[in-house]
């Protein structure tokens, strides 16, 4: 069948970027990175970072592309979330597009806005504007994957700085989970799993009694991995 | 930005069905429903079912059209997958495709060949034969989601006769799981979850002892999801 045939569809991607924010007083608020749109449709509009996928560049090129040109991002953990095609999605006429989340060491990266965009800026997921297209449906089915993943996958250590606190840890899973967790038990868990190199460095800067820091160990984790090792949080 | 500014890929969906054989020994078996091509590319080959997505339906219309044109399926368990879009995947040129995979009740539905495919048959997901284009990455990924889900989700139940036994049932997950499960155990957990309606009818024709037959209570799982619950097996 000749593929010109018929009309294609614009094919574009779209990125959800979290990064997770701890302020002084150890508040923690996951973030997602959000784009005001310069050109029409939806110009002055939040949106997601995204673009149209060049005809010879993979989806994965596509959506680093995009992240580096709108937001100045390079070397994120990054990983397709779904793809979305209802046929009235975009004003312009037909475009699909291919959704990814990415997450983000906010303590390793500074975003700057680029190209078409205005400016970018992190938003709590709890409280982001009103977006463009279907992007709050992205945002939305995105959230939900990374709630059900960071209980399985030690994907919440991207959030982290390289070298963190195990209270830090537990607030970044409260977080995310939107429930408390039992201390002990979690420091069981986590420690059980054998996975935290205890480092012979405290936290600084911290008014009350320092704590230890510790690394998580990817290449551990990735052997553990290949003898049938399931993480569990 | 003018959508035609630039080429876009074209866009197809594929498909990869799964249905669960048992035979009269009581042996079972997963298999993936393919077709064999009738034209170029891979003329004679075989593939998954799929085709190009009209610029007028959904990517899950497009699905469901396909199966039904190419396989007479109608209303079977239905879920994306992945998006495949390397470059070179088509050798008439981009071709992006929204992978799905399929749940049938193989003694509810019967496979017909149509338009253009030759034939549709079903394989043993272990001894597939070579598939066209990077169909057998797909068919792998859509088995790797089906293994990981299939503990957390009751989607085995789509793979079974809507009335079974309570061995059928485990026979079901070891097959999926790859590994034995202890008879007591399983039994303990399924029944346990209160999800099953033990049925006042008894499987017929069998030479040994008869086993009784159970349904899934579809109306019960969602009530009890939306107050949190967690099904595992």
């Amino acid at each position: 069948m000749d593929l010109d045939a018929y009309p294609h569809p614009a094919l574009a991607v779209d990125c959800v970027v979290f990064g997770l924010e701890t302020d002084k007083s150890h508040e923690t608020c996951l973030n997602v990175l959000l784009i005001e749109r310069g050109l029409e449709p939806f110009a002055g509009a939040w949106a997601l970072p995204g673009g149209f996928v060049h005809i010879d560049e993979s989806l994965d090129e596509a959506a680093r592309r995009e992240l580096a040109e709108e937001a100045g991002l390079h070397d994120v953990f990054l990983e397709q979330l779904y793809t979305f095609g209802a046929p009235e999605r975009d004003p312009r006429g037909r475009v699909v597009s291919v959704a990814y989340y990415a997450l983000v060491r906010l303590s390793d990266h500074h975003v700057r806005a680029a190209t078409d965009a205005r400016q970018a800026r992190w938003f709590p997921v709890s409280q982001r504007p009103d977006l463009a297209f279907d992007h709050r449906q992205i945002v939305d089915l995105a959230y939900q994957r990374l709630q059900a993943k960071v209980r399985y996958q030690p994907l919440g250590f991207e959030l982290l700085p390289q070298k963190f606190t195990l209270s830090q840890l537990q607030r970044m899973y409260e977080h995310i989970l939107e429930r408390p967790l039992d201390k002990r038990n979690f420091r069981k868990k986590i420690l059980g799993m054998d996975l935290l190199v205890a480092l012979d460095e405290m936290q600084q800067g911290v008014a009350h009694r320092a704590a230890r820091l510790y690394r998580f160990d990817e290449q551990r984790y990735n052997r553990l991995v290949q003898r049938g090792f399931n993480f569990e949080v």
